[in-house]
């Protein structure tokens, strides 16, 4: 295996788009998520992230970040409105219309009037979720903190709706992603579809040896 | 499609390991990575999280989260006593090992010599790296914030130093992490093998239309 090596220095040094392009593939694989907002005048928004991660079970919360300073970012302004938003899983069928969220569209526009995919309105929840989309979450905003290495903010939601097609949930509560064909980032713009190897037991000291 | 529903009060009735499996996989796909630490006094460590993720690419920085107040973290402590540690990308021939590495074992026993995980020296970085992991990072502790809806630390890192394996890396600095069999985690205990589908154009405002 030849491993090649890049330094601090080396990646300051790299064009804008070559540092884009490692540095968001060189953490690994990252959840696929539409996340759906309104505003209080009634605009709908829809935008991919991939920076969305589980951060607690009891409360059941997640956590994804942001950069509102940088430019216009409705999905904040609506959060902020409102509180409230969805999370909408990423499937196979869906991969080109979830990144065309990602195009600079203006307030007034809604994403959802310039791909296939659909608003469906759920309970009384005030944001749209996708419809067809295999899982998804009814999120309320907590709390934000600002993460002052690079002026991005952190969300801390609480996920109070959970939306799942019946045959991904196992018997233990595990979700098995695969049968959503559901699909994870690579960098910017590489989507991946994961086929699940094995689950493994929970791991107890000296089950595996290395030196008997 | 048929969809199920639970409300936040079903989610809070749960059992606890049902809540946590399900918890756990409703984000989505998660990476899958080792970290590796050393004391002060020389202890080694490794321990699998999939909670690190991406935060911004100039300056280079990940975050991930830990609790170090519930049980006894190994990683949180040397990681506070010298400030660096390794991210190691686990790969499908590793899954077991790395999976291995939850196992609680007492501060003295390294990892290391528990599965058939090797540590690796490179540079001068003290902390170690695991040896065949197809990416493997030198990270430096800038700063930690204080998750105070569930007392989860979010550690921010900076991106020193860049190891990986040479057809991993595309021309246009894009890491095709599948060349690398990198692996990603499906709630607490299950191990995907992602396969890339398509790499798309970045998006611009009407490339995709609805109607027309």
């Amino acid at each position: 295996m030849k491993m090649l090596h890049f330094s601090i220095d080396d990646i300051q040094r790299f064009s804008k788009l070559y540092r884009l392009n490692l540095i968001n593939s060189i953490t690994g694989y990252k959840s696929a998520n539409l996340i759906g907002t309104k505003s209080n005048s009634g605009d709908e928004n829809l935008a991919i992230f991939s920076s969305i991660t589980h951060l607690g079970s009891n409360p059941a919360l997640l956590h994804f970040t942001l950069r509102p300073n940088k430019v216009p970012r409705d999905t904040y302004k609506n959060i902020k409105e409102n509180k409230v938003f969805t999370v909408n899983h990423v499937s196979l069928a869906q991969i080109d219309q979830a990144h065309h969220t990602s195009a600079k569209y203006e307030e007034k526009i809604s994403e959802f009037d310039q791909t296939l995919l659909e608003p469906e309105y759920k309970l009384d929840w005030y944001a749209p979720f996708v419809k067809s989309s295999p899982i998804a979450l009814g999120c309320r905003y907590l709390n934000e903190y600002e993460i002052k290495e690079n002026d991005c903010l952190l969300v801390i939601a609480a996920i109070e709706h959970i939306f799942i097609e019946d045959k991904l949930l196992q018997k233990d509560g595990w979700v098995k992603l695969e049968l959503g064909k559901v699909v994870a980032i690579n960098g910017l713009d590489g989507y991946a579809l994961p086929q699940l190897q094995k689950r493994l037991d929970y791991a107890r000291p000296k089950q595996i040896r290395k030196k008997i």
